[in-house]
């Protein structure tokens, strides 16, 4: 099953926007069956878009447009697609009762342009849309189906949700694409790769077929497994098999296998096991201890973070020596373990994660270049420290610091039991 | 002038993708009066690039094809306009060579399938590719110039520039469409655009023209105005009085007028006068640190953060007296304030910075709702402290958070004169 799907709007035809409706309605037309074979983004002409339309009615089994349902002289959806189906548009009174009966609601009057969005090429069915004023249409021509839907994604999601349910899905009797993702750090794409590429390259040909693609994202990789199959239940059946086989083949660099973020396992473990967290963090900025708080609830482990710019504030703020920076240099393994060491002794956490290193674009030497970054993890005796280099502008050095801190982490809580005898000492 | 802009590549008809080469190519085409008419994303299938190309020679002056120009059988460009222009493809012996000479470079052999990128159709220009082993190719159809150039952003984006300089702009006689961006935060949309609208809609008219659109993006609205003009010097100085006339109109809530970000501009504000700043920060968790250590050189002038989620933490880190937190809580203008006190004392910096909120979801009550953020700037003898009431997530209440707290930050700063003598003080 051949899909299309078509934006409307000149706003995303300028350099300022993109369109990301599709990748939703991608990820939701998958999950039943469909392909998408062509994605475009269209401006406000009426000439332009039946051209469109024409051009995907001659192979597509599904043309899914969102946009130019507003009520201005710019939305010109109605007009493409009465054009291209040869069909005059009606005023549907019933419409423009239901959009007054909505402005009445928040007492106001409605301006009579919003007429136009009442306008329905004659024979298509209209389409609820419980959070706006512009109604969706379904029409169909031969093999193919048109579905019309408004721009703004709340209002765009739940009628895509229920066009697929009612009227898509039927269709295809549960057979679709189902989806699971790994997420891997700690290891270079062409590593996780050469690893991963014998396991899931036998598993095109089984009878529940799975394709596999890696993407490597900044301070990550990602393997997509995607199962092609009759019914959930079959799909996760084979899916559940893969994981586990990848799982062996990669050991722990592999750290979710549900879609959960990094920091969000991380903030599950500490949770799991009772265990506090403080961070003093130099090179990062502050980056680090904002990704751990942006997991709803992390005030209940997280006690606190400290960004220490200045060698003065790792001195007043993680009680490192001053002679230790002396000796070493502020980036140096002894100082982020005194780091560690010292934010954790501070705020009588279970963990203290110790960071300092050259973000760039400049501070860095031919001993220490940029991006050159010591970390550290204190967690009950143990202390784990390690040096890397990343490559990378500041942004990139800042983001793969955070993460490799916050893996670090990962594997040393894991191993760890509840932190309740830690909080007595304190 | 019209174009179309055509990306290949199935991975970008997936829900993980989207296209982003063509906001630059946008831009860039924009600059020397092309308007974008239609974007569109095709799978790697020869049947539905040439329909797209077939439908778009009717009626673009120029085609812009990125992708599908790499060695492998799913590389299937070349082959889709060589159909189109009915044209043969012949291997062009002398990229060979530049090919194998760049595989020799690294002490490798060619492929043998790399001669497929050799493959042009004949009569068609090859365009140099100085980072990567594709060279693109330009060809001429009645009115329609096609330019195909490979995928990767960093062999496409010189490749656009040359093509831009050598062949496109010529024919436009330096006439095109220029840009400025104003950056405004702190006023509502609707409020921007009540007091801009009068001052902009007189431009559409004038000698040149200047169109305005107003683009609201979490924290912030933009005001982008395009001026359609005969050459660069024209279009500056009709900008440049548009700009002032704007910022006339909205006074100081325009913090950026050549697109530098609010952190930058905060940045450049210390540095100029020799101010430092020291952040105490509980619900935005790190964030406002981060922003602020983003720019190249903060470290300049950003002594310490410290992330105070504990009330045990807001009192050993910025001072906050235990007995002020029982009174009014730790949301709360006086303990707000007295972060921002706390932590300038402590670090011995000109400027303190407090923020104490919910970021939510959970940890909101009648009184002090999730999003209630209370904001402290210390400088000089004076603190300003303000509560905001944000809408949205936890990211969102963050982001907003943060960019409240470095607005007021900027326009404090912005009146101070140089800080040696706090250096002196301290």
């Amino acid at each position: 099953m051949r899909a299309c799907i078509v934006a409307i709007g000149s706003e995303m035809l300028t350099p300022f926007r993109v369109d990301t409706n599709s990748l939703l309605i991608t990820d939701r037309l998958n999950t039943i069956g469909y392909d998408v074979r062509l994605k475009a983004v269209v401006a406000d002409d009426v000439d332009e878009l039946a051209r469109v339309l024409e051009g995907a009615l001659a192979w597509a089994d599904l043309i899914v447009v969102t946009g130019g349902l507003g009520p201005t002289e710019d939305d010109i959806t109605r007009d493409a697609v009465a054009r291209v189906f040869d069909m005059p548009l009606d005023v549907d009174e019933r419409i423009v009762e239901r959009i007054r009966d909505r402005f009445a609601r928040r007492g106001m009057t409605m301006p009579e342009i919003n007429r136009r969005q009442a306008m329905v090429p004659r024979g298509a069915t209209v389409l609820a849309n419980p959070n706006g004023t512009a109604p969706g249409l379904w029409l169909e021509r031969d093999q193919t189906a048109l579905v019309l839907l408004p721009g703004p994604p709340r209002e765009m999601t739940p009628m895509l949700e229920s066009v697929i349910r009612e009227r898509l899905a039927p269709k295809t009797g549960g057979r679709g694409l189902f989806r699971r993702v790994l997420k891997i750090t700690g290891r270079a794409e062409s590593d996780v790769d050469a690893r991963a590429q014998p396991v899931y390259s036998k598993w095109t040909a089984q009878s529940v077929p799975i394709s596999t693609t890696i993407l490597a994202v900044l301070g990550q990789i990602e393997l997509h497994l995607t199962a092609q199959a009759a019914s959930r239940i079959e799909a996760d059946e084979a899916l559940e098999a893969a994981v586990r086989e990848l799982q062996d083949a990669l050991g722990p660099a592999v750290y979710s296998t549900d879609g959960r973020p990094l920091e969000v396992v991380v903030g599950d473990l500490l949770r799991e096991r009772k265990l506090t967290i403080a961070v003093a963090e130099s090179c990062t900025g502050g980056l680090l201890t904002s990704r751990l708080t942006d997991v709803p609830g992390s005030s209940e482990y997280v006690e606190r973070g400290v960004v220490c710019y200045s060698n003065r504030a790792k001195t007043e703020l993680a009680d490192v020596p001053e002679a230790l920076i002396v000796a070493h240099g502020a980036v140096s393994e002894p100082v982020a373990r005194a780091m560690a060491e010292g934010i954790r002794w501070r705020s009588g956490t279970n963990i203290g994660i110790g960071v300092t290193g050259i973000a760039g674009p400049g501070g860095g030497t031919p001993e220490k270049p940029v991006g050159t970054v010591a970390i550290a993890v204190a967690a009950d005796e143990e202390v784990r420290v390690r040096t890397f280099q990343f490559l990378g502008g500041r942004d990139m050095v800042k983001f793969q610091s955070a993460q490799s801190a916050l893996n670090m982490t990962r594997v040393m809580v894991a191993k760890l039991q509840s932190g309740r005898e830690w909080a007595e000492r304190r």
